[in-house]
């Protein structure tokens, strides 16, 4: 058995990892196009936040450790550019100029995401950097570091950019965040929002909301990000205004791609060509609560993804149920986490959403050292289930939310979760769990 | 409509606020004991911890708050006697000496739990204490400023017993603490109690198993717990060897009581006499894992049952599904959680139990600050549902439970739960959450 996977990362290392311990007599082949297999992409942001620490500790496996100890066929520096699904091979270039053809019994196409770069002026300009790879994050240190950053502007307000902003503060880095959009995470309550705003005027960062950036130039030393009339001076410019997935060497080989232009995927993990799966950033995924395809890139499902892929390669059939989009991220002391779908996403996917927004507190009655915490909470005025949960607070967040992920999974009605046995002691909540104390309320405006 | 309810702590007064609210011209009568209603409960052994807080930063709302802004009629210092379920009377005599009866056209018995009290010689010595209600927190608090107490010894080491430890260390008062089984925490497995004893060894918490105790004894000036061959002298001793439910009351009355002994109630909290109901510590309950009846005495059960008696008293048919057994407790740094049933437990219930116990991080991987995390989860062989999970470590704990909760509640399998997306972000676990990693394994371990 050939399994060939292209892409090192979360998604093809978990694939090859669990198929060659469940088949040790398998060839599995990993073609990667960087030097970096096996890190923690999410912890660039805290080691950039950091001077002192190498970016290598982010390394959780090195590539010799794949090859010698797991018997990984793994081949770094090696760009795959076109697939062959007639006669089942993988063609690319070696980075020292060579080209190479492997044939394979099954593929899996773990070829990640990219960042999203504007097509606008400037934006190749040297100090405009992203954070996607490893390799970016240590470019980033070192131009920090070479070039004695002391301003950044970042372009987009989503978690990358967040989390940078409060890296780049830690390291005493003054920060603009610029977006064309007029809100601050959009897919959230704007009470919720406000919180999150808050939290980064007092940790000096700098919001321009409703910003439309026409160019970057280069003025003298320095950068400056042109948006509308105004010029935010810079001497590193962060793009982080999303990523998209790679998936154009899929559609070159004429497998179909679907939602946010991602691989189309079964439950499977199976391509429209049989032999071929995919996983990770680059593919997509049905939703648990609207059973319909989207495509919410995060390493969770990329490790999940890839051990699937695996065990049907090795014939143990196995089939993914999906996502629930949940999500955190900390801004400064705050924690910001979601699940399932905002309110605006219901009404989208055809819901008759109903969702109430409370603020209560992080510990029990009279218990020191509680602080807010905010609820946002969807049902369905139809089905009477339960869509989706927001959170945000400074304490008391960050695992909260998987009870509602767990609830989204089973289907739960608003009333059967309102009901749930949550666990109380006065230093970690209130008797009623914040997120009961919503369902509860939801419940009474759904009637 | 005529609404008496015995018993003004939190099942009675949540019944008694959310009547008057949903039908203010009903008659709702609360008859109390004690001077205290509405304060939380849990909160004491915190508000011990610090000598200068007064404990009734604890109260919630006072009885002037009930009486005249809810329109309560809450009698205090009030002990109901007997219940007369054929002319629907409740009688007893008040704090005075006089008598009353006051006729029902429902009742409410939330007469809540009382610490056992060991019949032994020398358990009534004045500072033999327990700890249940504020006046019991109020005479504690009292009892060690007045008597300068350096030492104390903890008869019982559950849940009160515990908290009660880390109070009295914070006081930095010496405490042992005794009981005659060999096996701190017996429902927990012993990897996870040991990470509580060493918490409590480090926190100089001496702890005597197997230590049965015949009698206190007044030695000078001080007491002494004998246990065996040994007397373990103290100050104070607080005795907390558990609760059991004050259900002599009903149980006079011809009310059925079963398991512990707790008055037997329906899925509406009716009692066996259908214009009777029970809420609260005194009361039992189904256990959504085994659809059997339980006693698990905790507050938000007690709560959520005096919401829905007064619900159904006022015409509003609800039913509560069940509990699942859900608490947390902190130990010094170390945050405890258990769900559902344990191993022995699942064994008793006729489950064939599979379990794992697995040691993993509560930060991702190369995140600074993580401390270890123990999870142990329970799957039935024959259903391949999950049945319970338990979990120890110094962060990530006390709200984690609630995502194999919820899973409890949906009858989910071990399987499902393991396909869940639970929230991933390096500060605050690694990207397989630790209860994703157990279940991971159990699954393994089932096939």
């Amino acid at each position: 058995m050939k399994f060939v996977i292209i892409g090192g990362d979360a998604a093809g290392m978990s694939a090859a990892s669990r198929a060659k311990r469940t088949m040790p007599e398998m060839d599995a082949i990993v073609l990667e196009k960087t030097e970096d297999v096996s890190y923690s992409a999410c912890g660039m942001p805290y080691n950039i936040a950091d001077a002192d620490r190498p970016i290598d500790d982010l390394v959780v496996r090195t590539a010799d450790v794949f090859r010698n100890k797991q018997g990984i066929d793994l081949f770094t520096g090696c760009c795959a550019e076109a697939i062959d699904v007639k006669n089942g091979s993988v063609t690319g270039t070696i980075d020292n100029g060579e080209s190479f053809r492997f044939f394979y019994d099954r593929l899996l196409i773990a070829t990640g995401g990219r960042p999203i770069v504007p097509d606008l002026p400037g934006f190749d300009l040297p100090g405009v950097v992203a954070l996607k790879s490893l390799a970016d994050g240590r470019r980033i240190k070192h131009y920090i570091k070479d070039n004695d950053v002391k301003k950044a502007v970042i372009v987009g307000m989503g978690y990358v950019g967040l989390e940078m902003a409060e890296a780049l503060r830690a390291r005493g880095i003054e920060v603009d965040m610029v977006k064309p959009g007029s809100d601050l995470l959009p897919w959230m309550p704007r009470e919720l929002a406000a919180e999150v705003k808050r939290e980064l005027d007092g940790n000096q960062v700098r919001l321009h909301l409703g910003g439309e950036i026409t160019k970057i130039e280069k003025t003298g030393a320095r950068l400056g990000v042109v948006c509308g009339d105004r010029t935010l001076p810079a001497d590193m410019v962060l793009v982080a205004v999303g990523i998209e997935p790679n998936s154009q060497l899929a559609a070159d080989a004429g497998i179909e791609t679907g939602v946010g232009n991602a691989i189309a995927v079964n439950h499977q993990l199976q391509t429209s060509n049989e032999a071929v799966y995919a996983a990770g950033d680059c593919a997509d995924a049905y939703h648990v609560v609207t059973g319909q395809k989207t495509w919410i890139p995060l390493a969770l499902r990329a490790n999940r993804a890839g051990w699937a892929v695996a065990d049907n390669v090795c014939g143990q059939a196995t089939s993914l149920e999906g996502v629930a989009g949940t999500a955190v991220f900390k801004v400064f002391n705050l924690e910001v986490a979601r699940t399932g779908l905002s309110y605006e996403e219901s009404n989208r996917c055809g819901f008759e959403p109903v969702d109430v927004t409370i603020q209560t507190r992080s510990r029990a009655h009279a218990h020191p050292g509680a602080a807010t915490i905010w609820v946002n909470l969807i049902g369905d005025k139809k089905s009477r289930r339960l869509l989706g949960a927001q959170m945000v607070g400074r304490e008391g967040v960050a695992h909260r939310i998987n009870a509602a992920a767990v609830a989204l999974h089973g289907q739960m009605s608003v009333k059967t979760f309102s009901e749930t046995d949550l666990s109380y002691a006065p230093p970690f909540g209130p008797v009623w769990d914040p997120l009961l104390t919503a369902a509860n309320q939801l419940l009474k405006k759904m009637t």
